[in-house]
């Protein structure tokens, strides 16, 4: 079931360890197939050597088990309110990424300090709201999906297609489940400049127009970076 | 003799190389077997490209060498304390890994600031106090390990499951050899994590809500991380 | 056309990756042929794995595609006006290397504390001004190699043969695309080895005399490093 | 000529790539033959990938070339003053590894914090003082050896086998050139954890009384550490 996609999926796993965001079995990818409404996703506590296709597992977008004999992620609730709040994804990727975790566990964004930031998100990435007792206590998971959700407010979600999660790690999300962990790399990398740059005395963030810029370089319909796809 | 447990101790050292926490032939990991009470140690001073089963040191509670050709790691003894005091405890895990080494010589544990911490430490790591003149010219290596046990006081050794002994490094314990060696890495990453935290102004520690929820999803009767194992 | 410069760009690109300078598409390097005006440099937005020299795109110093089947690098109005302006150089490199980009967002050159950066560069590496809105929103790419060329001034662009993009990243230019390569390299070491000097609370420029005789040790006719090239 | 020598200085050479403080043809080591007087060093400016026993030079404690193609490390004078003034040495290294250098651009020397410093050097690690115009403008690598020689003064110079010299960087000496590339790894690791126990709000030094226990334990008569060797 969803052969297609349980690859792209194990794919964009497996894209965490390359660029060194994930150990043992932290992290997780998941991406969604919008014509069944079925997300695969990641089986939970496994480690990412043991990961393939197959171990993906097929949940609907109740949480429930449709395809797998593994336990899915225990963050799938997370990753399924996303996906109904943000009807544009076909990706989201979870990590505790060293920097991103960081600015989270301080409870705050990432500042827009430069174009590397710019290239990939239109202005600051948000930090969640502290949870409540209730919401911890309760269906944690799913609390967890809508305080993202909330924290994204009326934003484009794929203009801002990040947010870092309060004294926990960054999630971000994307068209597909590779561009979600293409993304995940590149916070990371942006959280570390950022922490940088204000060691270094810099706390200006970057110019409106250098920002625009940026991003419409590569995104919409004025883009002109990269090669025309006939 | 002890065949099995002398693969997993040596499996468990080279662990340390493979998430580069050690070099040259710094650190160690032990196991022990409870029914006989003999303890599998690295030997003293010998390279980790040189480890294999056979070259491991089976030492008594007393640290008496019972099998093996070569001189038992130096931190023995505070190994045997550990193995004393905690009966629960299967593995021991000793480095001098870079962050986590840092707090140890701050003289300050390592707070707990997120749910990667509260993943697997049910609260700050504690940092020893400072050892008297008289225990450091003495019996060095058991006075180690008897402030380490006297940090730990009435706790439950499995809930933090790590000291760092002042001025000096991160010893981790657990179930098992393996699983004492993968919290010295989570250990390492932790602090890595906090020190990044405190950098970026973060000083407050983790709702005690969200340590708990985040430690028992992984931990106790009422864990749903991971398969369930048959 | 121009198949030995197209090898040696095409390399000098993957020594980026070698040395974790960038990821994913991110920098570029060029080079010059000066003979005929004609530059070679990488395209836009292909994954370094699939560079190779047949991919290499040539442009006159116009900036018109003269010989390629793909777009250059949007960056490539940039490099242009470096060659025109500094008739000396054949290669310039372009990347977000961590230490070098945290420095260009916090607006500042690299202060030349030590002999690191003396053996490359003869002072500090200048930061350039802020771009004005009308320059962002016209010919952007062409105004930033214009404010680099204005940043460098009258000085000789070989003796400091860097620059950092305010906001944006680092620049390094030299006689061959190889070697401007090599300075993008040492360019981030001096950075990260600079902020670490500043953490540490040093802030003193290294000696006048000591700067003159480690760049003059490498540089000109007195130069008594290396091998004598026959 | 110096076959075995050559070997082992090649050898020593890769181990400062192997362990990552080196790159391109930064950094060398040398080697003394106490017998004839001969010194086997690393030729200046040639790659580390291109390095073999062979192309290794044998210079006399002059300077003067006795054996081999290529010219010397610029270095090699300074490697000579310190092979004359501690006769107990048999290798030198010198880098600008990272963390070491930063402390030489900060003035400072590493301050010993914790063990593993102790395990090494029975105290801190110098950096010289400021070299006057006129060293700089004579025979500088020879003052450069001089200046480390005075800041060694009537210590042990296996004591605390390594000096910052002044905006520079490291230099290290030892029983063998082996040995000397390792303190040199050590020396890297040593000042990157007492940056960070800095940045931690850690100044206080290690106790005189546990410094020594540890230097002890693994030099001298009475060390412990490691095998017996028959």
């Amino acid at each position: 079931m969803l052969q297609a996609l349980r690859k792209q999926v194990c794919h964009a796993n497996l894209l965490l360890v390359k660029y060194g965001l994930v150990i043992f079995t932290w992290g997780n990818v998941s991406g969604i197939d919008r014509e069944s409404g079925l997300v695969v996703i990641k089986p939970s506590g496994v480690p990412y050597e043991q990961l393939c296709p197959e171990n993906m597992v097929v949940v609907d977008l109740d949480g429930r088990v449709v395809d797998g004999d593994c336990r899915p992620s225990t963050d799938t609730k997370t990753h399924l309110e996303l996906y109904k709040a943000f009807p544009g994804i076909g990706g989201v990727t979870h990590t505790h990424s060293t920097f991103a975790t960081a600015f989270a566990q301080a409870a705050r964004g990432i500042p827009a300090y430069g174009t590397t930031h710019a290239d990939y998100f239109y202005g600051e990435i948000p930090c969640t709201r502290a949870m409540t007792d209730a919401e911890i206590a309760g269906d944690y998971e799913t609390a967890t999906g809508k305080v993202i959700v909330e924290t994204v407010g009326g934003a484009d979600p794929l203009e801002i297609p990040a947010a870092l999660l309060r004294s926990h790690g960054p999630f971000t999300w994307a068209e597909t489940p590779t561009r979600a962990a293409e993304l995940a790399v590149t916070l990371e990398e942006v959280a570390r400049i950022a922490a940088l740059t204000e060691q270094l005395g810099g706390r200006a963030s970057i110019d409106s127009a250098l920002l625009e810029r940026h991003f419409y370089r590569k995104h919409g319909s004025g883009a002109y970076y990269g090669q025309s796809t006939p």
